[in-house]
């Protein structure tokens, strides 16, 4: 029995309110029930220096958590001086998933950033963050092809991500923070829509797992990424109107 | 004519939604027009070290802006490794502001972080954020009242603040992004529900002011402040029910 | 009573003493009492690259305090790694305050640099840095109209800053380190030689304060303000025989 | 055809040198092939704050790389004042990894610190890094078992690791920097003597993956580690005469 | 010829000003000729970490230079974040030459720490900050006996120091600016009042030396150093009337 | 009687490998008894600012110690984010003595970057570095001029550097760690071929030392050198078989 309540193979709610804020060319609030993350996408007419001339763009993402978006609170990364080790391994998984589903030629010399900042945590902020990152992005490119500045679109597809984890021996997905605090293995799974994966990172916390059981969370992600697909549409749509 | 149409002592709409997020012991989303601030209250039971044994508490503020809470991406203090100096100028002031209506000897050992983070600007980030503080610590401090932690309300009154300055000639209320941008002077002006202030600070940014001007600048704080208040009083109120 | 036996309208002892180092284009050492500040004028034939290409000068300042200027030692900034909030905010105001009486477009594609490093404290630092940096700025610019680098005087009128403050209830001007650590109301005033305020930052400690006591403040530091003037104009007279 | 001229499901040579330095508890130089990696572990009689007075101990790691391990020199860590995310992460990936094949409250209070450093990189820095590391943190508590520090064996079996990719569309087994850098997919996979996995990390570098392909690759991993745990075994034996 | 046309075995002027700030338990502002620097001494009760509870003092050194006190303007060091090497190799020559004539089991644990601030640079910042902290650190122990909190003197002798190089071909003594920019040689040399060396640390520049050239540069510091005991002499003497 | 049991002119043995690692243009691994060293020399076709566009070349060096090189485990400095003052000295010491002996006008526009990294520590790091880091620098000067990148060898003769130090009462040569930590005197002599010195830094650890004393260690400095020398010439003679 998992401590919501939710069957093992249930997702949290998923709500994302697109245009959350308005100044960014693509923005969204995303819910996975009491996980909040506002993701902004910012495009700029420069890339990196490591880019510079080649014709090509480039897609990156960073991440925070408002001090107080967890139980107790934690201090500010802007104080301290340094973002943690956990901070950048974040958005730079965020940041590869998204490039998985880029052509960044097609995107021309122009870097498209992804801030995705935590406002409230109940587990899951890096899966939410992808895949609200992607709505985010869509909405960006959609602004650069309405405004004439791309006529090829640079997306090739959706991408989502779900943390799928084994909790009191049993595969569950979708973990919420009492779950994950407690789970035996986690794992964060990044799905394309056409079924193949961007990335796949399942750590053991306590006992390790067979091969078996690695096969039974991937499983579980393929059907949370569907439910996030369908989601992702309906906000896209919805922005549109 | 105030580029949004506005009357010279017309405020913006103010918005207050308490409880935003769920950890906190306080926490509400202000709203000054379009500029949007969350706050939240955090309690913790310990003081800084140079009041330890005192018998008395501390009351503290920490600000930080959303890298795409502005018209163009400003990158974020985390990722720079330091906090500008007006993130550390307008972080000083809100926790002057709010130990101005707090008696730290009632508050006990204990000290309240008031985390003011800008989900949008659009001007007035930092007079929204010390008059959304003062909600955000009414409620925690309630919570510790109704919780039996405190038996006396250390805070002692209410307290805003607001920006005015002189447009184009006109002295006015609450200036919003354009306005803040080309303004010749520029003040935030904190007040206490009785009528004095806690902290005046008014800047020539071309040309200079005298004492008749500042004077005009007091008594449109005065008419903001009183909205406010008032505003403030609904959000508490609310957040009751 | 104050402290050191002075009228509540009685200035410390005002001494400037001109190009006190050789290698600066500017230099005085300021003394408001036991206040002592060492300030030079650097000049510098480039600008900040917001301003490159502009045809615009800029003049800015930096701050600093002796690690034993005060009555115990605090740590060096330099070896901490960081500067404080205190001293990013004190040298922000320097800045700003030279700049309202400074021509940027006269001033030509160049840059002038205020270092003010507090050599003895015993308060109104910030006060005596402005007031003294007016003077190692005007020196520099006499040089560069001198040389004929300049052939317009980019320098519109004199600046000057006085503290004033609510001590034991009775308004004070010019408030020494026993003054200020135990001040009600605490203000730091910047006027024109017009009369005219460049800034007024005014923070309650303990009591706020009303209209009636602010303006009080504001004509204190009205009187305390021409006789810096006085002292100013004495000192480039002085340097120039 | 690999670079190389390897079959798909070749290793490197594996060499393990232990007791390569003599100051630590435990020390190897291990390679694949002409990635070399320096592992010391280092024995300290306390605890990270968050564990003391708990009766359990902590094993942890940091990861670097001399400035010319690599083709062309990259710029020296400790000299631009912080460790890369890369870095960050790499040395998370081994403490976790060691971790899962320790008995945390059976070391008692005490840290074991595991330091690689990257002598030589040509691809697989960190999976030998892991690799290195049991047999330095087995040589260490070797040491405390020896001493009578310890009376029961805190590390319950081998841990290992290896990297796996597709390259021009073949699954090969423990890729080389020619390969590293142009493989589609690139997967590092922690294994356990048991068969299990404590970490599976797979990437997409351009092509996405399916559950067949990921499959093929934990397959190819396992091989691996077979031989890896052979050769851990013969350098324990080794450094025991 | 030396570009000030003083002889080879001629010092510049030393000038001590004792009691130059009035907070600190010594202070000093001594100049080699143009090269002023203000040092302090600072007591207090506490030893560094490594020393706690040992019975022992402490006596360290921390060194600055205001950004203009050089020909052209240089970044704060505060401001940049972080020391240079070249100030951290000159303050720790500063703290082992004063500990090599202070016995600190007698001076008990207690910390003094002397700041030596270069107000204005012409060669030989480090040797001016070595022979005036000596009697910045006579004055505050004086004070610690005078006060009783010391009953022996822990100060066992003088020290002094004074640069030496070889200029165009010819052993000069204390070199200025000019001398030191096109020196072939230049050595500095911390000397005793009974003739034996704390430090020497000679540097070719351009043309490496022989041991007969060094032994004419120590010649002439022992020259230079027996005016300074001289000119240390009579500081104190002036301190005390 | 010396803690090894060595002469009081006796070196420890001296070995250097070369090519020990395989990406450097130039590498040794460097041995002075049980301390070792690991240098490479990496070429880059650019050079400082300071020096772009004058036809020069520059020769600079960096230096680090793996945390467990010794006794006990230091905290590694890129996880502090800033080196020690003591690795800043040492580095720019091993920089300034390789100069010492390059045509930096022959070498043309070109960085040649020295990095020390010491493997096991036993005293004697900062001269075992300069002694091998000759070697490494001769075999990358070597490769340019064998890719006819160089025709003139900017190499002008050899470099190295020894310790010496009074060991109870007794000049010594070569200090090992047990002598280093408790010799009264500790000088660290870096020699050229023809005799001659480019660097002497002698301090006093205890009891000061007299002009006799000095001489005495340069004497011993001489012997060692000259071992060192031959060593050097036979690394290089093996490097090119």
């Amino acid at each position: 029995m998992r401590p919501s309540g939710r069957a093992p193979d249930q997702m949290r709610a998923i709500t994302i309110e697109p245009n959350f804020t308005r100044h960014a060319e693509g923005s969204v609030l995303i819910g996975f029930g009491e996980t909040k993350v506002l993701v902004t996408a910012s495009i700029e007419e420069r890339v990196p220096p490591f880019l510079r001339g080649k014709g090509e763009g480039w897609v990156t993402a960073e991440y925070g958590m408002l001090p107080r978006a967890t139980h107790t609170r934690s201090s500010r990364e802007a104080a301290k001086g340094k973002q943690s080790g956990r901070t950048q391994e974040i958005q730079r998984l965020i940041g590869r998933s998204l490039r998985a589903v880029t052509d960044l030629k097609a995107l021309g010399e122009r870097q498209i950033t992804l801030d995705c900042d935590v406002i409230q945590a109940d587990g899951g902020t890096r899966t939410a963050s992808i895949s609200g990152a992607w709505v985010a992005l869509r909405l960006a490119i959609n602004a650069l092809l309405r405004d004439g500045k791309l006529t090829t679109d640079p997306l090739t597809q959706k991408v989502a991500a779900v943390s799928c984890g084994i909790y009191e021996g049993t595969p569950v997905l979708d973990l919420d923070y009492p779950e994950d605090s407690s789970a035996h293995a986690d794992g964060n799974f990044v799905m394309l829509q056409n079924g193949t994966f961007a990335e796949v990172q399942a750590t053991a916390e306590g006992a390790t797992y067979d091969e078996e059981g690695l096969l039974r969370l991937l499983r579980l992600a393929r059907m949370g990424c569907a439910e996030i697909f369908a989601a992702q549409d309906r906000a896209v749509a919805g922005a549109a109107q």
